[in-house]
């Protein structure tokens, strides 16, 4: 169960704001649920969930299989929700150091920018490598996985003379160029569904065929999403809903930035899909929380002085495991002094949870409002189940700040203001 | 030569505020040049480049070439300022990825965080590796380094019968816990000049031994550094001066958050250290600007939604190459059109710096303000003058916010705290 705790907000947000609030929260958990709100063409990130299509979660797992016993390297085409999902949750569910002895396929990733020095240095470790490619792009004509997937199918046509079926696409159901590659070329294909976001799109094909292939069991993922839509239906005890309303009060109280901050490294990818979801969902018609993924200690020990005496206009959540399975304990420190002579003996996930309440009362202290999301654990299901109440709390949230939570007008227009750029500078 | 374009400020500052502001900026330069300001007894960052001690240099280099002899790993025990800029500039200037074929020593980190599965999951990598150790702390007594140091003492000894000659120390001259643990053992170590805050330290030893270890030329990162500080004592063209004027400007009409945004993710370490370095000499008395390192096009396709149409608080600086001397060129698309068949025959680096151009414009379009600094190159001398230019940047800027930017009392706030709450609940 995913937990919300919002003790430390009490000197910054009365009960009674809260009350006030509730019948417009419910309002708009009920639009979410009914889908009759704004972007109700997009809320298939809950259809999938609600019915689950088994067969294809096992035509993916199939699919992984086959290339876990040939590759060596899945390369990862694809920005944006192409990318940071399956990112976040490998990066969550898996050991942080390969070594040498496990023969696990690698998943690396490549198009989620345009650095010539990182794609040449990434053709350079894949030399002599068996290498598969899974393009990810619901047009195919997104700049940077364009020009990514241009030079890597040229690198792979002249190493393999199989390279056509070392190509997995995932894309629209019938248009785009990624179609048309796979009709010429007869790429194996998996279909991102029309009515689900980018950055909805993790518990998609656009997810999970990365996930599986990093040897992570995608049912447990997709299933512990599938019981938190259930779960979260509910009126009451709906950490979504709890998540949503604190976040919008603050907002409203005149706060501009949200740092989530974890304290376990392997979930920094996890930060850096939530900022994607938040900052794109929310942040239109100069509204919204500006959101920044944090690592504690680390941190602390580089924006800690900003945190706490900085302009007060930050708020924080902490993402807390309950249980991180680790029994590392510490050492004595050799008959020397080091101050910390009550540390001998404790484990470092206690001292770590430690210093996760120590910071909470050093910043609320401060002037910084916090809340804590805590989860049980670190496992496929969990995760599912987070990622789940995240896309239903930033659901809630835009339809609480009175904007679309599923389009993304401002991303649009960067981006043909740059292709018109490119193309009258190029041509 | 580094230079700053603020043609992008014009629609949101008139020249007339930079002319006001000039004598101020010219006072509070002249105060880090005779070191008459606030926290002056901290200048060391400054001394140790206007008079380099060559012999230091050869010492930590000959000591680099003997790790990198006999070793496989060289671990980093640090946090903060002892950890993030070795790793930034490690970062800039190694290849993204090792290939099998390289027996270099690799320079991984710990004691950055408090994390039992971080550690966990390094000493199961680092089996069976030969190891050397490099403990980077002042006191000997912060939480992190010395929870990892103990930690990783004691494996060290369970498998080295020279555990001891395989640790080296970088601390005080004269103080702490390392000191003690040297005076015991025999660990050969280097000092870390009292006049030198954590932040201000990677052109000391702290960060030139890791960084001659990962096989990068230190006296040229050095001398960078040391012509920039020559160069920046200058009152005019000077870009330290330019950049730490028109952030104050900004800062002054109201804005709050500052993203470094670079277009290189080799880059993004550099991103993280001047987070540190901004975040930690500015964040005070309720002031300065909440500084976050962002990638781009990756993070455009994240936060660029908000970056576009979220709340008008952010300013943006890009940090961009001149040449990064990549050949990587667009091949064609097979006879499918993808809609962008005016990038066949580009350089990934023309188009890269172009996206840059992009999204400048769209960004002043959309209400932020930003500006340019741009390096030549991506090579030892250009990063060196890169960290000096910053680090005079924030001198300057702490005077003008009118804060001392070389102390972080929030910092010890914190640290006080939690140290207190860890001591309550484990004795």
């Amino acid at each position: 169960m995913i937990r919300l705790n919002t003790d430390f907000l009490a000197p910054f947000l009365a009960a009674s704001d809260f009350d006030a609030l509730r019948p417009r929260v419910l309002g708009a958990h009920e639009a979410v649920l009914a889908g009759s709100g704004p972007g109700n063409e997009f809320l298939g990130w809950r259809r999938i969930l609600l019915r689950p299509d088994d067969s294809l979660l096992e035509d993916i797992a199939e699919t992984a299989r086959s290339i876990r016993e040939q590759a060596d390297v899945l390369l990862c085409i694809g920005i944006g929700g192409s990318y940071l999902g399956a990112k976040a949750v490998i990066d969550t569910l898996s050991p942080h150091f390969r070594t040498a002895s496990e023969r696990e396929t690698e998943v690396l990733f490549a198009g989620q920018h345009i650095s010539g020095r990182y794609l040449d240095d990434l053709l350079k470790y894949l030399g002599g490598k068996s290498v598969f490619v899974n393009v990810i792009s619901k047009s195919g004509t997104t700049l940077e996985p364009a020009v990514a997937f241009r030079v890597v199918r040229r690198w792979l046509k002249e190493r393999f003379a199989d390279a056509d079926s070392r190509i997995i696409v995932t894309t629209d159901p019938e248009r785009g160029t990624l179609n048309e590659l796979r009709r010429q070329f007869g790429y194996k294909r998996f279909v991102i569904p029309p009515d689900i976001g980018g950055r909805f799109s993790v518990l998609s094909p656009v997810g999970l065929l990365p996930i599986a292939t990093a040897g992570i069991d995608i049912r447990s993922l997709f299933y512990g999403a599938a019981d938190a839509a259930d779960r979260l239906t509910s009126a009451e005890s709906n950490p979504a809903l709890e998540y949503a309303a604190a976040r919008y009060l603050l907002h409203e109280a005149g706060y501009a930035t949200e740092a989530l901050a974890v304290f376990e490294p392997s979930l920094s990818g996890l930060g850096r899909w939530w900022q994607h979801l938040f900052g794109e969902s929310e942040g239109k018609s100069h509204r919204g929380l500006f959101p920044v993924g944090v690592l504690y200690s680390t941190d602390l020990h580089s924006i800690g002085q900003y945190m706490q005496d900085g302009r007060r206009t930050l708020i924080e959540t902490f993402l807390i495991v309950s249980d991180g399975h680790t029994t590392l304990t510490v050492p004595d420190s050799d008959g020397v002094d080091d101050g910390l002579a009550y540390l001998t003996g404790q484990s470092l996930e206690s001292i770590n949870r430690r210093a996760y309440k120590g910071t909470a009362r050093a910043h609320v202290d401060g002037g910084v409002p916090n809340m804590t999301i805590e989860i049980p654990d670190l496992d496929a299901p969990t995760i599912g189940a987070l990622l789940y109440m995240f896309q239903h709390a930033v659901a809630v949230g835009g339809y609480l700040l009175g904007v679309n939570p599923f389009d993304q007008p401002g991303v649009e227009a960067y981006k043909s203001e740059m292709y018109k750029l490119l193309r009258k500078e190029l041509q």
